[in-house]
């Protein structure tokens, strides 16, 4: 099951204001990427960021996704945030449609959408919420994908429906037995050559080893890494120049997956 | 010139989390209007509301509006904010697509966009402002109607461009001899059968006594009355009562213009 | 151990911007209580409602305390958030620190902090959280009381640290055999003469009746009683009445603690 | 009128959540200033940085201020709000209150309040604003500084009501002939040795030259300059050691003024 052809995601538009996180820059890594997932305003972004965001993807041919979270500025959106499945439907209703106009004003569609941070795990293992955003999902965007981890309920709840989902490789982030990721507040800065071979032998024999030593099965169909991951630009260089080195062409998820 | 169809439109979902405004019933209004501004989160509204309330709107058969405003809640809007033209459109982009996603999960689109309190009367003078968010609507939603005064910026920016519009007449305020409404914080509780009267008059004649006790023309499509004058049921009651007795119709904006 | 004083507080200035919650009235309410929970921004209240809120209490002899919440206007603090201990004690300095100055404004001092919904549960059960704010208190506000379930982690924080401690009996909750209140959505509109009853049964005997019809103790220094338990004014002038006729005396914390 | 003495103020703790603003190093900066304009959580800061920026503060011997701004995270309080006077200052006592909070947390006392940006500049210009402001001063802080431009309504409405006043000098902004600073967005990375040059002339002689080329009077006690102006550290550190040359000393306001 080795890939032909992979997905390239990455968090965008993160900032807020005139406020920056580290030293990103997304106009450079939006042209090493193939799918944007931009921030929608309540865990950071805010509209003049995503319409530049929106316009300069859709410069560089790059799938645009949105990326809603918990309501909480102050925390970036990784604090839980206690309410119900049927609330917080309706706030990533609210901010995918936010995104999705800028989308619109920029001649663009509705690529995907990826919960960001807290809400994503959230997801991940709430199949209320997983049931009711993908419905809502079906009503309204039944050809956009939702990105997940394999074996989450977000991922059995879109095949169940029959809404398009896409599975994520982690790049910068350790596996354990269970084919989670291993949750760490910081991951220093990894070295990038070994990310970039981590990420061919994932997509050419489908494995990862775990932080046991373990090799486990992983499927997916995009590599997700994080622009606030120190090294950022160098990891996705050399990750690109690996899978092209091995015949692996990189393309959004609309050319990939009918 | 007598109007033998009109709409009537009321700023509708303007609570927020747990909190009200006064006594107001928007469930009940809704039976009582063809064309609902509902408000999209800056000044008023959250995302529970706005599912709600559009769903509301779609059952009654009433057309949806996006009620955008300045980002400030405390306020409800009516402070202005010195943004720039192109950062408050954008903050306009961000709630109007917010707000048609809502309208879209429930199987409607969106008939007009009104902007809220202190940015109306904004735009109203502003012809930058006017002028960018025209060309927005032009390019996302080149078929929904743009609500205004007659004579102002807005107006003309919208017939320049093409962009359908809509011209309000305001029931509960009163004129002055520019044809400008005369702001007052407090209209204390109006009376119902005067309001009635006076549209009834402008819808046959065109024609409204301003404060100074002279006549003006003036030229509307669509009736506004807010929800939280007080008597804010029995004036719209007393209204399309007397409208129908006129012999006058009550419809949608999509049913009125072509 | 009967109580021959005791203190009744509410929870006041819970609004926000121009909204209010059903019919309450603040102003009213004042006259009836002896201390008072300001909200402090977060979950409910702004800078001009604590501003006329204080001014009131002050006027009225009400005890001044701080309620500060979640950081969640549209949960109304009802939600949740996962903060550390010391994120959430940072909100609630800043919050303490607003409220306070307002009091210093109208010549008052903080009688008491109580921490507001999901915050005062979570505080309850929470050994750091406790421990953490009662740090805090002793270091700023030694003389200041905390306002507290009995039995919780927030009471053996504040007594193993020497902070004044209070302990409150809700009026308008029942309680189950652990001395804990079932929690309710909805409360619908409580008999005011029955809580009165057993109010006065709680001052004179220290027990109250659980929903499984068993008597525990419940030992207390104040009485708490929502503003917004429909016919909360009516609660609360029957429950006056009745402590009066019962020879029970009705005081701020300060004038019964020493 | 040449000074002995001088106060050197910056703003600092105008990060939000995890955003930074370019390469600024509070940590730093904060040991080679006098007095800290602290930013209070409406256009900058938040609890957990207004925690850590107070106690950095304190260990440096650093004057603690409030920096007040108008409730606009997004524009960075550089966009006026239409509140009324009376609104406005509630919002400051909310900030200034809660500022002072975290001062008294860690031992210190609150040295002087600076309103931020746009507020600042209100102020400036609305006698209301700053009478009303100045009167809340009198009444919680009589003997706090507030900082403001020479000539400003701040400064006669300080003055009048006889609250500590001290005037800025700004290191790194220019002049006009009316003794006020020209308002740019981008002030590049100024030449950090004509800054100096600039800064001992106006503590030695009074004086600074216009951007037309004239020579006007500049009375002041504090030194002012921007953490976010590109090679701050730079600009500040030849600052100092130009002064210390002429032999001019640099502490606190409370040491400078009685």
């Amino acid at each position: 099951m080795a890939l032909e052809v992979v997905d390239i995601n990455c968090d965008m538009g993160e900032a807020f204001g005139r406020w920056r996180v580290g030293d990103t820059n997304d106009d450079v890594l939006m042209g090493l990427i193939s799918s944007a997932n931009i921030a929608t305003g309540f865990h950071a972004g805010d509209p003049n960021l995503m319409d530049h965001t929106v316009r300069t993807a859709v410069q560089h041919g790059v799938g645009i996704g949105a990326h809603p979270g918990y309501d909480d500025l102050q925390g970036f959106g990784r604090r839980k945030i206690n309410g119900t499945a049927r609330e917080l439907v309706n706030d990533m209703v609210y901010q995918v449609g936010a995104l999705r106009e800028f989308a619109r004003r920029h001649g663009a569609s509705l690529q995907h959408v990826k919960p960001h941070g807290a809400l994503y795990m959230e997801m991940a293992i709430n199949p209320e919420l997983a049931q009711i955003f993908v419905q809502y999902m079906r009503t309204v965007a039944p050809s956009s994908y939702v990105l997940c981890m394999a074996g989450s309920a977000t991922e059995r709840a879109a095949i169940e429906a029959g809404q398009p989902v896409v599975r994520e490789f982690y790049a910068d982030r350790d596996y354990d037995e269970s084919g989670s990721i291993v949750f760490t507040r910081d991951v220093g800065r990894p070295d990038a050559a070994a990310i970039a071979r981590k990420v061919v032998r994932a997509c050419t024999h489908g494995t990862v080893t775990t932080v046991t030593g373990k090799d486990i099965d992983i499927p997916f169909e995009s590599i997700c890494f994080h622009s606030d991951t120190l090294g950022a630009l160098d990891i996705v260089r050399q990750m690109r120049e690996a899978l092209v080195a091995e015949g692996i062409r990189i393309a959004p998820l609309s050319e990939i997956i009918k």
